[in-house]
């Protein structure tokens, strides 16, 4: 019986995870849930799974959920401190990552130093605070399990082996609804056509990033240090059907890939049931009918984001944490209506541009580098606003 | 410092064998090596790699191998007590078994029996006693590791996962040089459009087979021993490009494929290394131009052979060898052009069909299968020649 505890049990990630757990009762059992101010969903969840302890953002939801649910013998905590002792709880033997943003950067840093797997669907965890992420890793002894579906790929097709024996990770991208877009009319490019992706549904922020190809940026610094891979070892590959969802090629001149419907309960279920692999109601791919996959090189000119990331992973230190923070901004600005499609990399570029990069001795330094990097991005983009309204 | 011994040692197989050993002098050995008649070729093995013993077919090869180099203390044997010999030498960890045919049989079974390893590239070994086999690996606790490029990349995808959590095996197959080609005219088909195979380069009679499809239901047989998975699990799916050499599918709906150019070599080197992955001077897969693989269903009615494999292997015992022998038998006249194309499949599902199966408790009970399919399967092909030539 494996004890989970969950950050981000509201959201999307959290509530599939919470599927899988009543899919396989005798297996996974809720030691702690962390929400942020869904307090409806969180009371049904609590009153369903009745777990240990439970965090709430703030005071005002803590008292709300006390109202909608017989908390019986749970304990309650509110805000950082509360995920916190979520993340740590000594029955927790893995913790799910899935709160969006800085918000689960703390809690999940305290897991891994408790020595808790934490199966991470927070990309920017690791974008911002690999480095820190994986030492406190190293030093207790946990693992990092990706619920990044590309990511999980890669984790199955290396299954254990040593960097030493790796050639190249590839990452797969769609390549987002304008892969094929005539580039002179990148500027014109609306909120309601980002949104539209060709294969995955997934939230608006990491939409825009995949039709930026931004996405794949955070990926790629994402898996060099899940896995160890400096960045010139890691590749990107457009594959727009979405089926082959990462490879690897070995130094052995071998490639191995992983292949799957695209549905996120498959890489959640695998970063819970790992190291076994559990009997799913998820339906295999179809091949009874004729499939066709075509790979190609991207095109880094049309996608500049891509290239900004490699950039970020080469400078190091707080590089990457100031990408991320960037493009943050830039693409909440974009979702507003208030710049151009093409501005989002031109405000991430301006502000790297503008960083003094620093070594990152803690999870204050990288939160530092994020404020300042968010304050120059809003600096940016308020002169760009205007220009950008066609 | 891995010992090995290699049947077959002058052969296609054998040869690379040779060369893999060369690329790595500090982690491979050899040991034994056992040829047929091809003394010219042995000679330069055993004076470039000095093993501890040598086996040749026949009392005049060993002659003849002794007067073209110079023994020193090389213990020399003759026959399947000779090959037997190198099979079970002490200082053997792995054996290569890519000796063609029946000759293989015996040496095989006993380097299993005696713990050896045993890297095999004789699909016969396994089509014809994969029961008795695989009994002996256990027994001992060897290793059965393919060297045939779709079971490698069975391997490299269940990389040691247990039967219970495979869903099923995909073997790829090219669909060979007849897949599109109008099934009327089938019975017209020459000696050197069925030897014209779109992407692999190999001996004439595997040649045939892949054209037939008989190759692959060959395989589904392989794969059912080699893996503990049976036939309803192993499908087979038609794969154009060669790129993919064969998919695992597991329980949670996941799929695993492993993926390479079309050389030998790939596998050889993977039976060797294995556990680890050695750096290897093989090209990888090229991802610079873009790449487009095709997937379809096999038409079982073009090729009827797979059907007979599969039909082998639910009679099992004795059936499998049978197959196995009335195929040899009606390519080897196929070659010889003295059967229509399509006589192969009706040849053989004739022999199939005056069989009676029986349980196999030795490899005697499967030589004596053999010999009776060949001379059934003569008997057939005598009949067929005069109407089949158009």
């Amino acid at each position: 019986m494996k004890g989970l505890a969950i950050l981000g049990s509201t959201g999307s990630v959290g509530t599939n995870v919470l599927r899988i757990v009543e899919a396989f009762p005798d297996r996974l059992r809720v030691v702690g849930l962390s929400a942020g101010t869904n307090v409806e969903r969180l009371a049904a969840q609590v009153a369903a799974h009745r777990p240990r302890v439970v965090s709430v953002a703030t005071d005002a939801a803590a008292a709300e959920l006390a109202r909608q649910v017989d908390l019986g013998g749970i304990r309650v905590g509110v805000g950082v401190a509360g995920a916190v002792d979520v993340a740590t709880h000594p029955e927790a033997r893995t913790v799910v990552a899935s709160a969006v943003g800085a918000v689960g950067l703390v809690p999940t840093y305290r897991a891994l130093e408790a020595g808790k797997d934490v199966a991470l669907a927070n990309k920017e965890t690791l974008v911002m605070a690999g480095e820190l992420m994986v030492a406190a890793a190293r030093r207790s002894g946990s693992q990092l399990l990706p619920i990044d579906s590309e990511h999980c790929a890669l984790h199955q097709c290396l299954d254990g082996r040593r960097p030493e024996e790796v050639r190249r990770l590839i990452l797969t991208a769609s390549g987002g609804p304008f892969r094929t877009r005539a580039r002179e009319t990148f500027a014109l490019i609306t909120c309601a056509e980002a949104l539209n992706h060709p294969t995955w549904s997934m939230g608006r922020k990491i939409t825009i990033d995949s039709a930026t190809l931004m996405n794949k940026g955070l990926e790629v610094i994402e898996a060099r240090w899940l896995f160890g891979i400096d960045a010139a070892r890691v590749e990107v590959l457009i594959h727009p059907q979405s089926v082959v969802h990462s490879m690897v090629e070995f130094v052995d001149g071998t490639v191995v890939a992983q292949l799957g419907v695209t549905d996120m309960r498959l890489p959640i279920q695998y970063a819970l049931s790992f190291p076994e692999r559990w009997d799913a109601a998820i339906a295999g791919l179809d091949f009874s009918r004729p499939l066709s996959l075509e790979f190609l090189p991207p095109d880094r000119e049309r996608f500049p984001c891509l290239e900004l990331g490699y950039r970020a992973l080469a400078t190091g230190g707080s590089m990457p944490a100031v990408l991320n923070a960037a493009n943050e901004e830039a693409v909440g600005a974009f979702l507003e209506e208030r710049i151009a499609f093409t501005a989002i990399p031109e405000c991430v570029a301006e502000v790297m541009g503008a960083h003094r990069p620093a070594a990152l001795a803690s999870l204050e330094d990288v939160l530092a580098a994020d404020a300042w990097a968010r304050e120059s991005a809003r600096a940016s983009l308020r002169e760009k606003a205007p220009r950008a309204i066609v």
